[in-house]
C-alpha cells in the first residue's frame, strides 16, 4: 500500500475533483465515502474500484475491506485531512474510493417493474427512491437529466448502497420514454394528483413503470399525456401532496404485494 | 405595521433565538419561513401566530397574508438583512413567522390511526412522516425525546405545513406508551426486521398504532417487547432495510387501504 501525504498529489486532486456533477460525468467515475458503501462497490462490482484511500492511522481497522479490493484496484494510505478533502466531509469514516460508474443500461434491456424520475432534484429523494426500488424488488430506474446525479455525495448516501444494485437508464425525454415503454407492452403509470383513484385500479399486468414528477411541479403534462394509465394516492387529510420518495415507495410496495399472482 | 431596522431590536433578537431547540421549548413558540408555512400556520391557527416579518420591498407582494392575521399578531416589516437573519436562511422567502407551539396532546385523547416514532433523529425523516400521515389519514403522532424537534427548521420544512393539522404528543417512553395503548385496545405494530410479514397479517382492527424506530438501530428491544404485533415490509432486492419516513409511509397507507371497513 503505498502512502501520499500531500494535497497537491495528482491522484489525491483527481480524486477530490470527483465533487464536480461534470468531472464525473466526463470521468465516468464517481467517490464513495465509509466503509458501509465501499463494501458494496468492492462486493457487487470490484473491479470497478480504481482506488482505495483509507486513514493511515486506522488501516488495520480496513484489512478485510482492503482484502477484498479487485486486482485493478489501487491502495493508498494517507492522513486523516488528505481523506477528509478526498471525501468532501469534515468527518470522513476513515476510508474512501473512487469507483468507475456502472454501465448506464439501455431502455429495452430493462426488467418488468420500472421506476420513471422526470426532473426529481433533490438528491435524498432520488437516492431514497434507488433504495426502496431496491428493497421492494423493483428492477430499474430510469432518469431524465433534469433529475439529482445518482452518483452524487448526497444521493449516494441515501442510496445506502442500492446504487451499485440498480440498473439506470438515462433517457433525454419521460414522454418519449413511456412511449417507448408502452410500445413494449407496459402500462405507464403516471403519479398525478388529478389521477384516477389507485386503489381502485384493476389489473395492470406483469409490466409496470411508474412515472414521478418533479417535487415541485409533479409530471410534465407531455409525460402524464404519454402513459397509459394516470392514479393518485388517496390525499385524506389537509397535505396537498406527498413527497416525491414517498408517493414512488407507495407505489411500488403496493404493486408488489397487491398486483394479481406477484408473490405475497 | 411598525419597521424594524436593527438585529439588535429586542423583538428581532427573541425571533432569531428560536432556532435553539431549547429556546423553542422554553418560550413554547417557533419560527416559521415563508409563505406556505406561515400561510398554513394562519390558516389552522391564525392567533398562535404572535408575530409576522416582511420584506419591506415586497410587502404589497404579502397583502392578503398580513390581512389573514390574528387580533393578537403584530405583523413588522424589515429589511431583507433582517429578515434574512430572523430566517436563519441566505435567501429568505420574503415572509417570516413567529408562532405558538399547538398544544401536545394527552395520549388517551387521540384517534384511532397512530404513529409512535422512537428515537427517529433526521429531521427530515420526522417532517416527512408527518407530511405523510396527515395525507394518509392518520390521527397523530407519538414522539420520544430521542426524536428531532417537530418545530426545527429543517422538520417544518419537511412537514409542508403539516405539522400545524396533526395532533402530536411527547410521551417519555416509547414501550410505555405502547402497553398504554394496548390496554385502550389498540394493535401496537412494531415496524422490526425480524417480524412477521406484513402482507400476510390477519386483520389488526379499527386501532392501529405503527412503531418506527432510530434510522440506524431500529425500535429498541423494549419497545419491541411491549408492542403486541412484530411486523416486516419485504426486501426483495439487496438493500438492507427501509428509510424510516418511507417505512412509516407503506405501514400507512396499506392500513389505510387494504384493511377490513375502511373506505378505498
Amino acid at each position: 500500500m503505498k502512502t501520499l501525504t500531500s494535497l497537491k498529489n495528482p491522484v489525491v486532486q483527481a480524486a477530490r475533483a470527483l465533487s464536480s456533477a461534470r468531472e464525473r460525468a466526463a470521468r465516468g467515475a464517481c467517490l464513495l465515502d465509509g466503509e458501509h458503501m465501499v463494501g458494496e462497490a468492492l462486493a457487487m462490482c470490484p473491479d470497478a474500484v480504481e482506488a482505495l484511500f483509507v486513514d493511515e492511522a486506522r488501516a488495520g481497522q480496513y484489512a478485510a475491506l482492503l482484502a477484498q479490493a479487485g486486482q485493478h484496484t489501487q491502495s493508498y494510505a494517507v492522513p486523516a485531512h488528505v481523506l477528509s478533502a478526498i471525501a468532501q466531509v469534515k468527518t470522513p469514516q476513515g476510508v474512501a474510493a473512487v469507483c468507475k460508474l456502472p454501465p448506464q443500461r439501455p431502455l429495452d434491456s430493462l426488467g418488468d417493474k420500472l421506476v420513471l424520475l422526470e426532473n426529481v432534484q433533490d438528491p435524498g429523494n432520488v437516492g431514497t427512491v434507488l433504495r426502496t426500488l431496491d428493497a421492494a424488488g423493483f428492477d430499474g430506474c430510469i432518469l431524465t437529466p433534469g433529475c439529482a446525479d445518482p452518483f452524487g455525495p448526497k444521493t449516494l448516501r441515501a442510496t445506502m448502497g442500492s446504487v451499485f444494485r440498480v440498473p439506470l437508464c438515462a433517457v433525454q425525454d419521460a414522454a418519449e420514454a413511456a412511449r417507448a415503454l408502452a410500445a413494449r407492452g407496459y402500462a405507464t403509470v403516471a403519479a398525478a394528483l388529478d389521477g384516477q383513484p389507485f386503489y381502485e385500479r384493476g389489473p395492470l399486468g406483469r409490466k409496470v413503470c411508474v412515472l414521478i414528477g418533479n417535487e415541485g411541479a409533479g409530471l410534465t403534462p407531455q409525460a402524464v399525456a404519454a402513459c397509459t394509465h394516470r392514479y393518485r394516492l388517496p390525499m385524506r387529510g389537509g397535505a396537498e401532496s406527498l413527497n416525491a420518495a414517498v408517493a414512488a415507495a407507495i407505489f411500488m410496495y403496493e404493486l408488489m404485494n397487491h398486483e394479481g399472482g406477484m408473490e405475497r
